[in-house]
């Protein structure tokens, strides 16, 4: 990736009605009701088991997709609930290590946008989670520099996503669009201008998910 | 497409989304503010303008679509909007001709589901419109007996997409999903169960629209 211009790229799954997450999250099920549906696609693929400690899975089109995405990010930037799971978890301890356990699968640095200040946590295999209590602006440019020549993942959840792409600070948009019907949650594109133009510059697909990688024209 | 059992396909563009419609459909606007948008990629390709007997035009992967579906089509099912021209339009007279013309690009026998009993209309160029007050599965039903071997096109708009799909009378989705984003409108799945199980069978993309193919699986 080091011959293409540093980008900052939304990373993440939808249902095919819209959705990011289900409704009524917790902590047993940080995603909403039906949400963890929009993740089955990459659970078996053998990227994403080697990124949590485990061998085989599958390698298919899918699966570059994946590592194609995890060779090319140089750091992350996620919401505050992403980071500690879900919108009605770890409420009771803003200290607390979020559910990512202590060897989250990121490998890079993670900026966590947040109203909460707290001290930088280190973890093991590499990623680092940095707090940013002065809003996604700050967040993104702070990702660009750690990221060196490669990509700025921005990870979600919508309302991040939303700021981001409303800030004009996104290149791209890569949804894994699954064949998932939800009904109801949290959608990625609510409060998304008309004005933003977008244009399709790669589809990838399988019977499970489309892969919809999306170019901001500005 | 004789050798294919003869099945029933929902055919629409929508937005990045979910909308098939913008907000506040009008007479002069029917698709709602920017839902025209959701159709340009379509205008070019020659298989449409040969259906609305203009020359020329653009073939590409999109205009293989456009033309596989027209080709696979022997009857079509619409809502009593679709017919008429928007929720807002038409509304002073129920027995006006609706807006597609003298010569609809349909060519075949075409099924409104509609609540205002009226005689069939005899189109120029092969349309006949038939009216069905007796609901969905009643309108599916002729327009399957219309369709000989071919495949049955359900059009629009959502309200029909989401009765014949919560009826269980889709066998297919054909979703051309552009990369526009309208904010507010008339989304194609709401009101669908999340229990609605679909698998993509084909992905055909450009950078102005994809054309997502689902199966509902039973």
């Amino acid at each position: 990736m080091g011959v293409d211009a540093q980008k900052v790229v939304l990373d993440i799954s939808t249902s095919l009605d819209g959705f990011v997450a289900g409704p009524n999250p917790t902590l047993g099920e940080p995603l909403g009701r039906g949400g963890e549906r929009l993740h089955e696609w990459v659970f078996e693929l053998a990227s994403f088991r080697e990124r949590h400690g485990k061998s085989g899975g599958v390698r298919n089109a899918d699966d570059e997709v994946v590592a194609e995405s995890l060779a090319a990010t140089g750091a992350v930037v996620m919401g505050r609930n992403m980071f500690s799971g879900g919108a009605g978890a770890w409420q009771d301890d803003p200290n607390a290590d979020g559910w990512w356990g202590d060897t989250p699968p990121f490998q890079a640095p993670v900026f966590v946008v947040t109203h909460h200040a707290r001290e930088q946590l280190a973890m093991e295999g590499g990623t680092t989670f940095t707090f940013v209590t002065d809003g996604v602006e700050s967040a993104v440019g702070q990702a660009r520099a750690a990221a060196g020549d490669k990509d700025v993942l921005v990870a979600g959840g919508a309302s991040l996503a939303q700021q981001v792409l409303g800030a004009g600070l996104l290149d791209e948009l890569q949804i894994h669009l699954t064949p998932v019907v939800l009904g109801d949650g949290t959608r990625l594109l609510d409060h998304v201008s008309p004005e933003v133009r977008l244009e399709v510059s790669r589809v990838i697909g399988s019977p499970s998910v489309t892969h919809l990688r999306l170019r901001v024209l500005t």
